[in-house]
């Protein structure tokens, strides 16, 4: 490793991961075993599987890896919440579909239209304005919108299993990334404070932006065009594009995240060998994680 | 800031810069002064201009700004340098241009045909590799070309001040990005090296990829299709899709930066006063450096 900056959080990693649990959440069976076990393979200086700490990067897939994604994608609520909101100056949207039943809250009708309504759904509440103005509404959104059933922000709907598993793996020198299909602009605004993860290192879907000047001051703006979906094959070509190298340990929880889990153990030649030549570890929620939210505050 | 990663070197840094002068190639003129008086600024906590470390968000320009760009870019001398390596492959170049002139070397004759054919080479010498591979043929070359004049390898053209500006403002808690006209494949493999700044730290232009299973390895194609022009309006475009927030700090010398420089002084409101208020620090390399290459070893 050429810098500082991941390998003295290391050396802190070493006794904090001897004193105490660092996965209290983790019940005790193989998927646990499995991480831990690689992990201190990978870190242990002199070992034939040791990965210097610029190496150690590992890639979380979003929506149901690092937060629930039911009833629908919380990106999904979101633009639903934003019809709502942007409803009076869209008197037309009244008799309109997909947006005329989103209003009266009749989801099926809604997507009984398919993706060109709801591209424009999308489009309709994603594009239009400045990256920081759509990064304020985004704020403003999830730090009060509740989830449909349990009444939780969404941010207290990320798995706690999860949480302690991105501060373990950092603690031991690993730089965590987001890959995900979700929005980049979608995630970024609050994925520092709620996974630790900053926005550089959050990879997402995307779409086109515009500098222009606005009043004397440089702004980008967000155009109804589509410029990457981080999703499938996607995946490996986001993070080679956002990463430039490919990651020693990567988590998904769908079919969208294969290539991604692909491309990850396609580096794996020396490492990790119980868990992938075997295939990939999988985790069940059910058996493997003892608490799965945190109690709400 | 919310991780450990960059308070801790943040903490070294206070020593170190106050035991010695962290620029000793910069002569004691006003550029000089105004970003260490900047630095100082941002890094005192409780003070009206005081950064958070996430934020301290500094981005350079390549060519013409942390290495040297004549006579041609580097990466052009890397593609001619590939068409002759590949020409045994291709006897058709023989009789087609640009292909013949640069073999011939007649760099007059191969630039005059204009766009169409540079971009053919480019395609030529840039494309149908994985991404692997591409980091290999450039690895090879970055070792072993020398520049014609100096007869010096190119990684040894990088200007020895902006070496140590970069590890001054890392050493005060900034995270520094390359953000650069010219190819993020061409550069990753070596900035971490030369530069300290690791692959996912470095936006460039970019060309299309393709995922793809390879006798059942999975590889990333360089595909004949542009992606990504890094410059001018591109700039903070690429900034905002690779890091995700402004830069407080922006390093450029050309028209191609104007907007990148542009985009990062929009943010500061409230710091970096005298330099910006009165317009961007010019840094004179005849008048405000002591020396521009380290010594060959």
């Amino acid at each position: 490793m050429k810098t500082v900056v991941l390998s003295v959080p290391l050396l802190f990693a070493t006794s904090i991961a001897h004193a105490q649990d660092p996965l209290p959440s983790w019940n005790d069976t193989a998927p646990k075993k499995a991480i831990v076990a690689f992990v201190e393979k990978v870190t242990k200086e002199g070992s034939a599987d040791f990965v210097p700490p610029a190496d150690r990067i590992a890639t979380f897939d979003n929506d149901g890896t690092l937060w629930a994604e039911q009833p629908v994608y919380f990106q999904f609520a979101f633009a639903i919440d934003r019809v709502k909101a942007l409803a009076p100056q869209h008197p037309e949207w009244k008799t309109k579909e997909p947006f005329a039943s989103f209003l009266r809250g009749d989801m099926k009708a809604a997507l009984a239209g398919g993706e060109k309504g709801l591209l424009e759904m999308m489009t309709a509440t994603h594009t239009g304005m400045t990256v920081e103005e759509f990064s304020k509404i985004v704020i403003d959104w999830i730090t009060t919108a509740k989830h449909p059933k349990t009444g939780r922000l969404y941010t207290e709907m990320v798995y706690q299993p999860m949480i302690e598993l991105l501060a373990y793996l950092r603690a031991n020198g690993f730089k965590t990334f987001i890959v995900s299909g979700g929005g980049i602009e979608f995630m970024r605004p609050w994925t520092e404070k709620i996974y630790g993860i900053p926005p550089e290192q959050v990879v997402g879907s995307s779409g086109k932006t515009k500098f222009e000047m606005r009043d004397g001051k440089p702004v980008l703006v967000k155009l109804p065009a589509i410029d990457f979906i981080d999703d499938k094959d996607g995946k490996p070509v986001g993070i080679n594009s956002h990463i430039g190298r490919r990651p020693i340990m990567a988590f998904g929880n769908s079919d969208g995240d294969q290539q991604m889990l692909e491309w990850t153990t396609g580096k794996l030649d020396k490492a990790w060998d119980e868990a992938v030549a075997k295939g990939w570890t999988v985790v069940s929620m059910k058996d493997d994680w003892a608490t799965i939210f945190s109690p709400t505050k």
